[in-house]
């Protein structure tokens, strides 16, 4: 411990030594932090933050577990590492115990290390699967930030991996928010989604696409919720050109919307689910894809050309083990229930009280604050991508300073506490974010 | 511990649930493994193996170090997961141990969670470094698996990943055992070699070329090493055209070779290392990439648009700083010097007395041996890519049931054991190999 918890020190030889991801490092001032534990942090002075985003939504069971930190020390103890030719125990349980939580159709697990290189897995999968080409996913999504992940994402993150994959192709969303027309209600939204999806998949030749990728629930882009009828007429579509749905669980999947996975919300089954963060909640990096038995048995005598160090991890593997128990054993997936509802309720009195609060989208304990400037124009607080008065991260800076931990996304502010949280700690933190609002409205809206 | 170490078990879950990378399932026997120290481990029926690979050529410091499992404990109950935007002491700390290792013209170091991903950031920041492009590698490299690491890789493991990126361009590295032609000598080799590399360039337009990546001894594909004055030739090239050159020191970094980078061996400094493997020994997941001081200070104002959740993992890190502090205070990289010699004698033996041994190839503690059919015509002992008979699998099965562990790639078989083995061990190992070797000579040579 060379730094003996010394705030300074730390933050300097930081920034001297590490570049920090999507920045320029010329002005930053990361926070030093030196506990954690539950729903809160600590920076080195002291000061306490509410984790209202779960680090990056995926510290789903909160700080400091003691039952995931012994399995881990356990597991350390036994064999840290060992490569993925072998047969090991845990390898074996989580996997188990990873497919138990997911429907009967999965059949098999193909481990890495996090979401994008899940997302990159699934794609191989999905072309060797199928013999065909094409990847259709959609713009406002995040995948991840490797080439293939990047590919598949649709916003600005992926411009650093253009020029792009051939074959790769974006459709809309539904963001009703801000969709072309207002619909008489969600299932007249979720026809005309599918049926443009439909018209573009007949003109890529529904005969070249081997999968759609989906984010179940759209994530860091704003916690945009489908509207009924929307995934099941997507996987209808699936099962008519025998085109693969891949559901994107990596932020929404382990109880995050209330549910194991989020798809479960509407009753479908996709035949490929990517998951990573909250399998492990980010003690031991792990990513996964979970395929179905038909496609598992593909590959009983059809090469799987896919392969890392890292697969399959026993300290990965012993962490989701202990995961998983936690989930179960805190009942933490109805807490997310129980707990979303309380937290909507906070949303909704934003909404109804701020000028500067044009939606509020909240699942489970997953959620989004969307700024605007005008209620009724619903102009967002900033321009898509174009925030030269670096208004959000003001905005952030403030909630922040606060103690209210989170991050944005364009005018879109996310929360999404660990699914320990009780209510009175959402209603404390809720405050805060009440109050920074508050300043939105009177000093940037106007 | 549901399966107490009941090996039947443990295999025939571990082939129920998980998917094997680089295999078909249907017809795996996994190796099932319940203990594991120092250079040995040990299957659930007791027998036990020499590590001879180091598993994937990563477990340096071999396996069950106290030191570094203390590490990883500590940090677990300390703060096992903190996302990238903080400061940690323990990320600091790596960043600065890993920059104390290498070249002084390296300045800051950014997180990943293994090699693939550590090319994958690589290639993103030469090409917004530099403005262009176009990308170089090498035939007979292996990069990783993801998509913009597999489009650098130069074998087989790639196609999977096609149609590829474009803008990514492949050429042929200095394989001398099969060269077209008998070279008077290394330097005039090299000189070739540069001297096509160059054409290349100037055909694909220097002004176009971010980066070229090079492994810097070829490792998977079959410990392939540059010629006197190549790494050099290809420096002053990069130099010529302002051209990055990134070295992947995945395989080859943290002693393996007898430095702590291989790059080292030839007195050049890459502008980008890319490293993995070695820096945790497997006990944790990490990677990474380091950048000279001039790329780093180029972030200062522009943004880095790279980013995981995993990024800076404090387990990783707090993995790292403990294994570094283990090569040096074991004194491994001159135990692989040392060793390396011992080594180095024994594989002369073996290719002086088998006739299947058509070339060994090593240095520091990375060897291979060649297998050919004909020590003259050099006729490998399996053609590429088509071993139908599947010959390698079985001398490699062969190796293994003798308790020799490693692994092979077409027709060479890789050698490199952690860097705390013994004389006496690698004597009482290779006694194993030149057993095998007899047979081959005798059964499939004839
Ligand atoms: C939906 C989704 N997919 C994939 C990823 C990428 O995961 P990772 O950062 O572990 O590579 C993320 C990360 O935020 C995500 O939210
Ligand atoms: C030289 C080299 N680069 C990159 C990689 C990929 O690393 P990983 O398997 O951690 O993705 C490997 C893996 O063997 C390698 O040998």
């Amino acid at each position: 411990m060379v730094y003996n918890n010394n705030g300074e020190r730390i933050k300097q030889d930081d920034l001297k030594y590490n570049l920090h991801s999507w920045s320029a490092q010329g002005k930053l001032d990361p926070v030093v932090v030196t506990k954690a534990e539950g729903i809160y942090f600590w920076d080195a002075w002291g000061k306490r933050y509410f984790d209202m985003s779960s680090q990056l939504v995926n510290v789903n069971i909160g700080h400091g577990n003691k039952k995931v930190i012994e399995a881990i020390k356990k597991q350390a103890e036994k064999i840290p590492y060992m490569a993925p030719p072998f047969a090991i125990d845990v390898k074996a349980e989580a996997a188990k115990k990873i497919l138990e939580v997911a429907p009967d159709s999965m059949g098999k697990v193909f481990f890495a290390c996090g979401g994008a290189e899940a997302n990159e897995n699934a794609i191989k999968i999905a072309r060797m699967f199928t013999g065909r080409h094409k990847i259709f996913s959609r713009y406002r999504s995040y995948h991840g930030a490797t080439y293939g992940a990047a590919n598949l994402t649709g916003e600005p993150r992926r411009f650093p991996s253009e020029p792009g994959i051939p074959g790769f192709i974006k459709f809309f969303d539904p963001y009703l928010y801000r969709a072309p027309f207002e619909f008489k209600d969600e299932e007249e939204a979720s026809k005309y989604y599918v049926g443009q999806l439909r018209e573009q998949i007949e003109y890529e030749g529904p005969q070249n696409v081997a999968a759609i990728f989906l984010e179940t629930v759209t994530g860091s882009n704003g916690v945009i919720i489908p509207p009924k009828g929307y995934l099941k007429g997507v996987r209808e579509l699936c099962d008519e050109f025998n085109i693969l749905l891949v559901c994107d669980e990596v932020m929404t999947g382990w109880g995050r919307t209330g549910k194991w996975f989020a798809f479960e919300n509407w009753d479908i089954e996709p035949d490929i689910i990517t998951f990573a963060k909250g399998v492990t909640c980010g003690y031991i990096p792990l990513g996964g894809v979970i395929v179905s038995k038909k496609i598992a048995e593909y590959f009983n005598d059809n090469v799987l050309w896919c392969g890392l160090t890292y697969n399959g991890h026993p300290m990965g593997c012993a962490a989701a083990i202990a995961t998983i128990d936690v989930y179960k054993e805190e009942n933490l997936i109805e807490n997310a229930n129980k707990m979303g509802v309380v937290l909507g309720q906070e949303l909704e009195k934003l909404k109804s009280k701020h000028p500067c609060v044009g939606d509020v989208r909240y699942i489970g304990l997953f959620s989004a604050v969307e700024l605007v400037k005008d209620k009724e124009t619903k102009e967002p607080l900033v321009p898509y991508g174009r925030d030269s008065e670096k208004i959000m991260p003001k905005v952030l800076k403030m909630l922040i300073t606060e103690g209210f931990w989170t991050y944005y996304h364009e005018n879109m502010i996310i929360v999404a506490p660990p699914l320990i949280i009780k209510e009175e700690e959402i209603k404390e933190a809720m405050q805060i974010m009440d109050k920074v609002l508050d300043f939105v409205d009177n000093n940037i809206v106007k």
